[in-house]
């Protein structure tokens, strides 16, 4: 009713679930700040085997309510959840991820809450008015600034920017979600002693930053090619994180 | 999914739903922020009627939601919309009604968001993290500011403070629900030349006035007894403003 959950959306390869590990974890810490029950592991990896049986290669999207209430605010006395899993296909991504991804700016800022802020919760009316905001196929993802102009991240996606060989990515601290992917760049380029900074990003930041990466579970890394009047040619960096992100379970 | 649409609480009092033009003035309204079709009041009318001919007197709660979308954030290309009417018996409020509601400050801060202030959307996650600071159901109802400090509202209800003779409430502009009650309010007041402000309170500003009041569709006019350290004593205010906003339909 309110949006009193969170949810997971991960790919199945071959019928594995993709950075299984990552997400479980993630989708855990998630119910743990929203005081919701997390479902057993095992529960829910039957669930998803169950499903994926004829698709081998999907989306899987794992959703966890608080379960049924009464018609107000208050929360059910006795902790309990519903769980939901959904399969659907893998979408069709190919232009963004060969060509590299075409952005553009969303006009809604969004707004600022740390209490919730990096939990993958179901309350996204920002994320779904921002995406109302084009219809055109070619652009790949919108970025969203908070109300203070801070670079946040796609609708969808999380945003690193590139700059004389360090790694940056918003501080998502006030807004945004904390993806797994993100997780993983971020994992990956400390294993590979890449230098990676979270802090604040201004728009001129990510215009003047050497290369633009876009990640998500579903996307894995996309390449910005270009945003206002600014383009990127690809580089060998693209390759590598997508490369590095997939290079543990 | 996404908590992507519009919802309405509203009182049924001997088979008649209270107020039935200013909700369905809201509701449309605020399905136009949305951009989602607003159902036709004869629908709702009808659906009404069918579900509380065996309930005269109970709570009606209809929700407006994008409907079916795909996996994304997306909408769907076609405007269509799924709507639902529930009925719930009406609370027991006498306690609070007749001694006065006693309140506290909720810890959690509203985050500011313009483009969905105001609006009864079904993102409420901030209402529910609320909610659930108190579990005394001696204390009715717990007062929200946003983080700047500004008072904006209960976790159900709408405020009004009460200071030599003039009617205060907060500008909603940011943050919170406008509530029907509160229209109804703020009409009553100037169609009987009571002077009100819509304004940024503090919480001082609330502590020091002369009367408070909360109001929502369901408790119509709670008189504030108590809030910190602070008591008031009942006054004709309450009784008065209940009149006014039932003088109309």
């Amino acid at each position: 009713m309110y949006g009193d959950g969170v949810f997971r959306t991960l790919k199945m390869r071959a019928g594995k679930p993709l950075w299984w590990e990552d997400h479980y974890r993630k989708l855990k810490h998630d119910c743990t700040v929203l005081d919701l029950l997390c479902p057993e592991p095992v529960q829910l990896l039957g669930e998803i085997n169950a499903l994926v049986r004829e698709w081998p290669d999907c989306v899987v999207k794992i959703i966890v309510t608080r379960g049924e209430g009464t018609r107000g605010y208050a929360p059910p006395a006795i902790a309990s959840s519903t769980r939901i899993v959904t399969v659907s296909p893998l979408p069709d991504y190919a232009q963004h991820s060969n060509n590299g991804a075409v952005l553009r700016w969303c006009k809604l800022r969004l707004s600022r809450q740390p209490a919730l802020a990096g939990i993958k919760h179901l309350n996204r009316l920002e994320n779904i008015l921002a995406r109302k905001e084009w219809n055109d196929s070619d652009i790949a993802e919108g970025l969203l600034c908070d109300d203070t102009g801070a670079v946040i991240g796609g609708t969808m996606t999380n945003v690193f920017t590139l700059r004389d060989g360090c790694l940056y990515t918003p501080d998502l601290s006030q807004s945004g979600i904390e993806g797994v992917a993100r997780l993983r760049v971020l994992r990956a380029a400390k294993m590979h002693e890449i230098e990676t900074k979270i802090q604040r990003l201004a728009a001129s930041d990510v215009l003047s930053a050497d290369a633009v990466f876009l990640s998500n579970s579903i996307v894995g890394i996309w390449h910005v090619a270009q945003l206002d009047d600014r383009q990127w040619h690809p580089s060998g960096w693209t390759e590598q994180l997508r490369h590095w992100i997939d290079e543990t379970d």
